[in-house]
Parts: structure tokens; sequence; C-alpha cells
């Protein structure tokens, strides 16, 4: 199905700006790169644009495919194309690669052009503020003045709800899928497990591992594991995995049991392919992320200027971002008298579902996107 | 409180035995110590033992001091003693360091007296199974036919369930705390998470490091941080910590936030104190722990020849050994017609609530073994 409503090849872009961006952190970036792709058309009254914000690993490849070969599409090509759930038909999707990512936009391994080499360590921490200025930024670049919708799983949903506090006006709809208003201190934990695991592996050279060669890639394995096993459900990870031994019991450290097979190829996987530096920025984003701090923990009074639809949405099994935190914006946005609607799918994936092909929740999307109606510059 | 009833000073004893115990794996052990405590007396028909068998990181060191200024009693000190839940006025209290351990039985660190250098990688796999058996030669060598019970939580929980399969006539009553027939693809996740931070530690030198004179800290730390958020639940790590912050925001990869303090203590004093072979050894005994596996996945077949008597236990908020877990043992005794006590304790505190005092648990335990009347040849 998905390939007959593929959008077909696409090709990224780059925008470069020369403006300064002063970070939430008081540093500045005096010139950035954002790499994004777009699918579907602007239409004349550029009112039918949606940003898609990717989470922890994600990236500006969103739906489609590089080539006519290229066997892994965009990471989330079930959800968007013709006729699929955000269908391209109607609306202009645009998805990008965040400031301190790993995929073609400004961050620790691209070089700082005042000194020709890699930023490395002295690339400044990115917070979701951030991140959503740079965006508002690519958007006056690309000529939208408001969004029909922003969309985001995750870490991405907290862009989506971050968009609906900094920019009221520029937003008509945010979607926050499988989020949270703030992490846990279980979740901050986890994060550190594995900032802690790239920080104190030898190859990470305080962050300047490029110019001695090296990747930490034991860090990077680490991290990558943690996260696999956290963002599947127990029952998800029974059902794939059970107890099943690889070959037979060898009473030894090597691989004995598929899961162990399994967590190990996706850690070499991603240490081939994901930027540590990036990896350690994007952890104390989620980290930081807090909108409700400065007004005493309410988030009902952090929400109280947002204009912006709700649709929130969240998955039973989902551990690390569970409906309760879900509940908790739904709880805000009704405190404020906003237009909410709420649905908890029942899947069993965990956290990970919110990039899965669910009959239910691509219902509940397709229905959602169905009834925006930017012709009447409705908001 | 425990204060008063406190066993007191205690000294560990050391028993040595030459005979080759035959492990799992097909490796024999020439000759081991087994490092143990004993706490009250055992009385003229020793038939008032108890043996308590330890978790992960545990130690034969279960209650009292080792000095009388010593600050850190034994970890289960809170339910062993004159007066408490488990009276060593009544009960004879065994506890042990277990094979493969770092405490003073013989393991991967202690000196193999063919090379006259530590085993290393040289020390073979020890199981659940194994244990039990180390355990059973310790009670030959004490006098003691039967236990008026064994006792453990977590991993120990494994050992008391092993114990009535492989001694069903040495057993009278087998307290299954907080425990599990098997671990789930996700607990064998973490415990591979773990294991593969310490082997890829430089450090770890394949397991050789004591010659030279390096420790695998960094994967330790991991292993340590990954546990101790595991072992708590959410909700006990959102009480004990929240979203504290240290000092203020530095916008920095240093500590931010109490748990990461936290987390990182605990880390560095684990590091210090603890065998990486040992831990990566217990991981795998608990792994490969798995009763029903000889009977078609069929707890049930694999508790046909029980004769103790059960209470088994579990915390509302574990979800590394989920109260789900402990009715599987719980319907397989039924299945067979034993006898079991279940009980399902409201607590907050996740994995960790087995070492805590806890007012209803320990009421459970303390009416537990009143009522064990080994006086009478019970069982």
């Amino acid at each position: 199905m998905s390939e007959i409503n593929s959008i077909g090849v696409v090709t990224p872009k780059t925008a470069h700006f020369n403006e300064a961006l002063t970070l939430k952190s008081g540093d500045i970036l005096p010139e950035f790169d954002l790499i994004y792709e777009t699918y579907g058309e602007l239409n004349a009254d550029k009112s039918n644009a949606v940003l898609i914000c990717h989470a922890l690993s994600g990236t500006h490849h969103v739906a489609g495919k590089h080539s006519s070969e290229d066997k892994h599409p965009g990471w989330w090509d079930n959800l968007i194309g013709p006729g699929k759930p955000l269908d391209t038909n109607k609306f202009f999707v645009i998805g990008l690669n965040n400031l301190g990512g790993c995929h073609g936009s400004s961050g620790p391994s691209s070089i700082n052009q005042a000194t020709g080499k890699p930023y490395g360590a002295t690339f400044p921490i990115v917070t979701v503020e951030d991140w959503v200025n740079s965006q508002a930024m690519l958007a006056d670049y690309l000529g939208v003045k408001q969004f029909a919708a922003v969309v985001g799983g995750s870490l991405g949903g907290m862009q989506a709800l971050q968009w609906s506090i900094a920019y009221p006006e520029r937003i008509q709809h945010a979607l926050v899928i499988a989020s949270s208003p703030n992490l846990t201190a279980q979740n901050m934990g986890f994060n550190e497990v594995a900032r802690q695991a790239i920080m104190t592996d030898p190859e990470f050279y305080d962050g300047n591992y490029y110019e001695h060669n090296a990747i930490p890639r034991r860090g990077l394995r680490i991290a990558r594991m943690l996260g696999h096993i956290t963002y599947l459900s127990d029952d998800a990870m029974g059902e794939k995995f059970g107890r099943r031994i690889k070959d037979q019991i060898k009473y030894s450290f090597d691989v004995e049991f598929e899961v162990e097979s399994y967590l190990r190829y996706q850690a070499d996987k991603f240490a081939d392919s994901f930027d540590a530096n990036s990896y350690i920025r994007m952890t104390r984003a989620l980290d930081y992320y807090d909108p409700a701090l400065d007004f005493d923990g309410d988030l009902t009074k952090a929400l109280a200027h947002v204009k912006a639809k709700f649709l929130v949405l969240s998955f039973t099994s989902d551990w690390r971002f569970s409906p309760e935190r879900s509940k908790e914006i739904v709880k805000a946005l009704l405190d404020n008298e906003r237009t909410v609607s709420y649905a908890e799918v029942t899947a069993a994936h965990g956290h990970d579902a919110f990039l899965m092909e669910d009959a239910h929740y691509h219902a509940i999307l397709r229905s959602y996107f169905n009834k925006i109606d930017f012709s009447k510059g409705e908001g």
C-alpha cells in the first residue's frame, strides 16, 4: 500500500541563514544551515503547509525515497503521501533536520566557518525552544506565515506544543503524539545513562573525536540498545523475541538469545550512522524542555496564550511517554477552554507505536487531517 | 527499631570444599570456598535453619554488623534479628555469597590454586541450579538435612524456587519474593546492555583485567546506573528526585538535575566495590534460569515434584519482576495442588521494595515465619 501511494523520489534542499540565532543558553549561532524536504505543493495563499518535527534520532527525510533504488523510505512514509492519512494532494508537508543534528543541518559534525574545523564540543546546546525559533525562520524563508498544522511524536510532539506557545498566530493545529509536557525523572535517568556511556567512552575525547579520527562507538552502541528496549513494551519484546535461543546454549557471553542478537545488530548499525555529539545534545533538549517551569510548574498558565486546536494522542503500552503525561496537556488546554481532541490508542508496541502503521491510529490522523479546512482561513 | 533488635557484631566464616562440583555447563570446579554468616542458634534436631539467597549484587552479609563502628549493617538487616519478622530467637539463619561472586566465595577474582593467578575469564559460568547444588553442600557441611525455609528476593527467589525443585525433601517452605520463573525479553535486554557496557570497556581486557591492574569502571558505572533506574518505579523516582535542578541550569553536560547527581554517585560507589566478571556472570545466571524449558515451557510440569509450601510475594510497582510473573508460579503450584500463599503488596518503590521496611510487607513475612512449626517435623 505504501508503494502505491508513495511520494516517489525526493531531493533534500538546504537553506542557509546568515542571521544570527540567539539560543536559550545565551549562546549565539552567527549563521547556520537547515536541510529540509518538501512533499506536495504549497497552494497560492500558502495556507496548506504542515511542518513535521522529528524525535531523538529522526531526520529531514520524512517520506519518499532518495532514489528509485532506495530501499529505505523516509521515517514517516507510512503516514505521508498522496492518499495517505496526511495527504500530499491536499497539504504541502515540510520535514527538516533540527539544529545540532547530524544529517545536514548545522551541528557538531559541521564545519565551523570561523575555524575551518568541525564544531565538535564547541557546538552549543540547542533546546526545543531554539528549534522552534529556527523552524520559524525556515517558515519565513519558504513564505509560510501560518502552518495548517505542526505535527510531531515524542520529542517532535514537544516541538509542536512549543510552536503553539511561542507562535500562537502561526499555527492552526498542533498534533502532539506520544509526547509529554516534560520528562519524568526516570526518563532523564535513561538519558543520563546514554550520555555517560558516550562521554566516558575513551574515543569521545571530550567531544573532539573528529580530529582524532575516532568514533565513540561503544557509547553509541549502549545508548542505542537502551533506547531500543525502552521504546518497546515488555509485551512487544516478548512477542518479538520471547526467550528464543539463537542456536543452542553455549554458557558463554556470546549471543545466546535472539534478543541479544537483535540489540547488538541495532547497536552496530546506529554507531556507524549517528553522531555522538548530536545524540547527547538531543537528549539534553529532551531533559530541559519544561514550559511550565517559568510558571511555578503550572502547565495551565504556560498554555494560557495558545490559540491552536489540538490533537493529543497516546498509546496504551508507551511507558516512557505514558497516556497520563498526554492527559496533563489535555487538562491544561481544557482549563484554558481550548479546542482539543484526545485519543488513547490501544497498541502493543510501546513508544515506537507512533511510527507504525496501526489502522486505528492512522484512521484517527486521517480523519483529523481531513477536517482541517485551511481554505476558510480557519483559526 | 532496627538498632534495638540488631544481631550485633557478626563474623563471616569460610567453608572449603575439596569435592568437585560439576556445573550445568559441563565445566567442573575441582574445589571451592563458600563464605557465609549465621545468625541465631541451630537447635538440637537441626530443624530451624533458614537459608537466605541473595540477588544480583548481594553478599553473605545479610544482617548484623562487622564491627561495633560499622555503619552499614547487612542488606536484609531490617528483616532478620531478635524479634524481627525473621526472628533469630527462633530460627538459625544462614547467608552466603554465591559462587562466582566477589565477596569471599570462589569467583573470577579468586586465586586459581592451579595457576597461582586470579581465575579471571576462566572462571566458569555458574547457574541458579549450580548455586543451589553448592548451597546443598554447605547445608551438609553445617549438618542441616532440611531447611525450615529457603528465602530470596529477585534472583534469590529463583534460588528458593529451584531448591523446591532440586531438593524437594530438603525444604519445608520456599519464600519467593519479587521474583519470576524466568526473565522476560525486556529483562534479558537490560542485562545485555549492562554486559555489553562492561565487556566493551577497553579496561575489561576480555575479563583478564586483574593482570593489567585495570578495572572496567566505565562499564560497571553504566551497569549500575541502569540497574538503579529499573529497580525503582517511575513514580518512586518522581517522588525522590522529580525534575529538581541541582544548582542552576548551565546548559552543559555536567550534572544539571538531582537524579543525575544520584546516579553518578551510585555508579562510582559500585565501580569501586564490585567485580565486573562477577556482575556479568550473575546476569547470565538470571538469563539462563528457566525451569520450564525442559518441559516444553510448561511450568506446571516443572513443579510437579515440589513438596515445599510456598509464600509467593510481589509488589504492585515492580515492573522488572511484575506481579503477573509471580502469579505464574502460583498458578503452576495450584495446578499441582500444592500449598501456596500469595500476597501482592501495594508499594511505590518498584523492584527495590523487597529490600525495604514496608509495614504491610514485613507483617506478612512475620506472620508467615511465625506459623512455621519445625518442632512437629512439619512437611
